[in-house]
């Protein structure tokens, strides 16, 4: 089969192998990534270790660590140019959102990372508690869904109401950055240590 | 069922119920703590907020962020007391963990925590690597637990020779911390973020 430049320059990219070489994995897989760089390095040519990838958008890592040191936050934050990423405004803007997620302890980025059966479970706790209460069932599953709404604004950074300014949610303090910067940007991941946790 | 006094006092730390409530909690549900947990919620004692529990354990949360905002690093090392996780000498030595993971990029803690798909596709990998080079399939089982060593030496951060003395792997660079500091001493967990990737 014949093979697009732009994917054998992918696979050079995430392998570090030649360009003949590259061409002649993806003609032998079908053209399927994952399966071409397991070929390469079934031959030898490409070693684990280039597994990872290079990166290739611009944006910025940064951390905040609470005074006294028993809880710290590292965060991606991606951009278009390494011209804003520098910039002093933007790195502000990074370090709100870092504090932020320290202060608000978020579990997940947005609703769709909650797990299925975390979702179930908070389903049936809230349908015993409007039981209990006495609440009408053909009410229930309204009640429900209105409390599963307000647990995902708890445990989504996304859907939390910004600590500096709660009348926003973090979702509309990236748009404004969106705004302010004139460049796509996004949270693209975070982690929150808190000591003993 | 009678439940023991620790049981409900580690009830009472994770959800900060009553101990009568606590208590009956736990005779509902056979002592099953998470259960317990569950059940206190759906009679609205226990809240969700409460869930991730009290920090009990010492220690010292830590970030490296590698000049130029690409690439960083979030670390907790656990000590026993807090007396040790202040001292100036502790310091160094978690700092100079968190610079050899940002430098030697380890995708797991230990070597359990490898998930077993993984260690099956570098196995496999492995297996025909060697019986491409033409080794006699007699020696081929012992050539790729060989390589899965040298894989895991690779990956896991225990494993790793400590980049400011090869000579030492970061378990015994943390053993010689234990013998230093007069605690017990680990690495609890770490995060690594580089843009992109």
């Amino acid at each position: 089969m014949s093979v697009d430049a732009k994917t054998v320059k992918a696979l050079r990219d995430k392998t570090g192998a030649g360009m003949m070489d590259c061409k002649k994995a993806l003609g032998e897989t079908g053209g399927d990534m994952e399966k071409a760089i397991v070929y390469l390095r079934e031959k030898g040519i490409a070693s684990a270790s280039k597994k990872s990838g290079r990166a290739t958008r611009e944006g910025r890592i940064i951390s905040y660590i609470h005074p006294g040191n028993k809880l710290g936050v590292l965060l991606e934050i991606s951009c278009e140019t390494d011209f804003v990423a520098k910039g002093e405004q933007f790195i502000e803007f990074t370090q709100d959102i870092a504090m932020h997620i320290a202060a608000a302890a978020p579990s997940y980025l947005t609703q769709e990372e909650i797990p299925a059966e975390v979702l179930e479970q908070e389903r049936s706790i809230y349908r015993t508690q409007a039981l209990n209460d006495g609440k009408p069932e053909k009410i229930v599953d309204k009640i429900v869904e209105g409390r599963i709404n307000k647990y995902a604004a708890e445990v989504c950074l996304l859907d939390q109401p910004f600590v500096k300014d709660d009348k926003i949610k973090i979702s509309d303090f990236v748009k404004n950055g969106i705004a302010t910067f004139g460049e796509n940007i996004s949270i693209a991941r975070f982690a929150r240590f808190k000591l003993g946790e």
